[in-house]
């Protein structure tokens, strides 16, 4: 039987990049993290960790990163790319939106329990889990990588290791505006039936 | 207000590689795939392409192609990593399990909508939201890469043009027995407190 609740929660995802200030507390992060830590991983390896930012001076470092990649490129690449609803809105984001969170997810990689190569396929279905389970309780959260591209900064500033590479930065926070739903082509277009080319 | 349905298919997420031959008909592949498309992707440019293969000949196919990556190096190199309870059952699915699901999706990304290096983070959310989706609808699922390292099989196999890279296979089917909970180290392990070092 197809679980409805479970349905609505993933056809109304939605980036959220605009927070109110109200603290989110430990018991529902760690809600969100033990959800985040039940995604599959290659060999069951586990190689997930999460710096849970919450101090003022870290995020608006955090927030001072992402603004220089925005800036010095990003933006740039976007413009054209994105419709300009979209670009606005990340580009609020990128100067002090994501940074308003609350609380501020680093997700990384742990090299020395998954080969490189195969991180990013056992660290982002836990992302998913973190962001989905944000939105199952109300929260407003987005899957941002544009701070890690430099992963250099964000290592200097949270103290990584060398072998802890950080993937994804996830603001959580209560959303400062109702969110729309979600824009998407239907499924049917990106399926194939058997062969590439043969249609749905 | 926490979601319970939706957590309780999260927390019971396991990989299935045993399946009953029963056929999975087109409407809940469709709305699996729905699913999968309503996860977020960098510049929302859903980079995602589905090849939903059932045909036998595909399959076969397909199971040579994930039991050759096996027995020449990947079971090698998981032998000691794996407890032997796993390893064996990985290995059965190399060995038939996972072809013999009636459906296999190949998840591809298109270089053409995303840079290389971005695609990753656009597709295994893609991916978890589809192994979700099937384990809401009492589906059995299993998150595997390893038939998709040496990309160019399975490209000739599906006539995938050189910008559509097979990143995941999904086997589907209805699951030939009863899979018990995940086992997962619990989130404290796992999270720091704003610096990396401090625990949670």
């Amino acid at each position: 039987m197809p679980d409805d609740a479970f349905f609505e929660v993933v056809l109304r995802q939605r980036a959220c990049r605009s927070f109110e200030s109200d603290p989110v507390g430990d018991e529902v992060i760690g809600q969100l993290l033990e959800a985040a830590t039940h995604a599959p991983s290659a060999e069951n390896r586990q190689p997930w960790v999460f710096v849970v930012v919450r101090r003022d001076a870290l995020r608006d470092a955090i927030g001072a990163i992402f603004l220089r990649a925005w800036d010095s490129g990003a933006r740039e690449h976007s413009t054209g790319r994105l419709d300009e609803r979209l670009l606005a809105e990340v580009d609020e984001g990128a100067r002090g939106g994501v940074a308003s969170a609350p609380v501020l997810v680093v997700v990384c990689g742990d090299t020395e329990k998954s080969h490189p190569q195969a991180l990013a396929s056992s660290i982002f279905p836990a992302v998913q889990n973190l962001l989905l389970a944000a939105g199952a309780v109300g929260l407003g959260s987005a899957l941002t990588t544009l701070a890690v591209i430099d992963r250099g900064g964000i290592s200097t500033l949270l103290d990584l290791p060398s072998h802890i590479v950080p993937m994804a930065i996830v603001p959580l926070g209560w959303p400062s505006r109702t969110l729309g739903p979600p824009r998407r082509e239907p499924f049917e277009a990106k399926t194939h039936r058997d062969m590439f080319g043969t249609p749905w």
